[in-house]
């Protein structure tokens, strides 16, 4: 099952893609609100509603009211050498989390701002996983049933403020920043996402190419970790790590910029496509 | 003025805190709804309301539904030097920022839980200011103006989280890990707060002692700093940092526990009290 959060008639509403159609939920209703339940029995209610053509929809983040968005960091052993000069086969002990807040997520198919105050805007290809049953210490084995969906995600860094003082925050938290979508895929349409290729294309050129195998951290030792300091709650969204390919270590630096089409594609689960402008 | 928001009658509610008592706003009203209005105004309106006595009322966050808590790092001299070893003059270019979820917050009066996970359970007296006009790209000069009020914070951390995998958030987004409050004061009632005193007291005994002019990076550069990389909305916190006398790093360390009681005060702003207990 597909599910996504559109605008439609100044509302946000939310809906079960199916083809080229979204049959949307009554006005008021959240995909959130949804998450920790039978999203099957959800999607035959769903089926029962009138369906929208997706053709033109404005869509907005699939969760655009996530409580917490935890991103690992340097998850991808490539992204670490190329960051950190690492060799061989040297891993950190703990993955490494920052916050997002939600007022940082953006749309597919939205125009973002590349902000007047960043001299350096890159992109970074990610899978987002969204949790569905919430929990705190939550066991590794069990936290796959934690999950309600995944979601491409672009993790758009201005890599002069992450670096600006110590935390990273500040380049990770910038208005519509952190495209989410189109839709949230569930778990049993993808199967093991070992095998499942991540890429980031811009302008057509793929920038970045690996497979959700080579998280260093996987995703249930992810779920497991945030799960100890936090209570992870129905859409929360973990956003998994970059793989190498970034674009301000390349040279030269290859970056965001107004005119510029950028997509994360996540086979099987989806195709997020932004552009640029000038703030 | 002085604002809280309380628990009354299984509610959220907040209120204009006068004397002993609290007026109460009607059911579903939300201090964050009025913060970027006229305060004055809601005062007088609120005065009308009946009053409940302040005795035995449970507190929440002043700000329960912030959507933006950003907490600064190493902000007072003696701070990094106990932790940085520094010496002299030396100050960093920029602040350091960190994020908070508002799932952190916690009450003034509230038990709070020892996570089961942590050895390394610290306190840190700090001065909240929460925002009251939203902007972005705020000028140092305009920024005073968008100060609803202060209140004291405990950025409590899980030093053991903070340093697990090179960013802080782990350590600092622990359930119950932010008290905030008792209620927010009005820039009107404090005047200038250059020579206001912020003190942490744990069991009786003074551990960090200093004064709002010590800030490294004033409340008007954070304001505007912050302003760059998120658009500041009404409710939103800004954490200012904590003095020199941490507990993790004094020798031997002193630290919280089940049973101790632990006071931030922050003259003319109020007093933050709370206990702990063992998760």
């Amino acid at each position: 099952m597909k599910f996504a959060t559109i605008e439609h008639g100044g509302q946000l509403r939310f809906g079960l893609v199916e083809g080229d159609a979204i049959h949307l939920a009554p006005e008021g209703d959240r995909l959130r609100a949804h998450l920790d339940g039978d999203l099957a029995a959800l999607a035959t209610r769903l089926r029962g509603e009138p369906a929208l053509s997706l053709a033109g929809v404005t869509y907005t983040p699939v969760v655009p009211d996530a409580q917490q968005v935890l991103c690992i960091g340097l998850n991808y052993k490539d992204h670490r050498a190329e960051t950190k000069g690492e060799v061989g086969t040297t891993y950190p002990d703990n993955p490494i989390v920052f916050m997002r807040f939600a007022t940082s997520l953006a749309a597919h198919g939205e125009s973002l701002p590349i902000p007047k105050v960043s001299e350096v805007v890159d992109y970074e290809a990610e899978l987002a996983v969204i949790i569905g049953k919430g929990g705190r210490y939550i066991a590794k084995a069990d936290a796959m049933s934690h999950v309600a969906g995944y979601a491409p995600f672009n993790d758009i860094s201005m890599r002069d403020w992450q670096m600006k003082g110590e935390q990273w925050g500040p380049g990770k938290n910038f208005p519509k920043s952190g495209p989410f979508g189109p839709v949230m895929v569930t778990p049993d349409e993808v199967g093991d996402l070992g095998e499942t290729g991540i890429r980031l294309i811009l302008d057509g050129e793929v920038l970045q190419e690996s497979w959700i195998k080579h998280l260093i951290f996987d995703i249930p030792t992810l779920i497991s970790y945030c799960s100890n300091f936090v209570e992870l709650r129905p859409g929360d969204v973990i956003v998994t790590g970059t793989p190498g390919g970034v674009g301000f270590v390349r040279k030269p630096p290859i970056l965001l910029a107004p005119g510029k089409t950028c997509v994360v594609e996540v086979d099987g689960i989806g195709r997020l496509e932004n552009t640029f402008h000038a703030e």
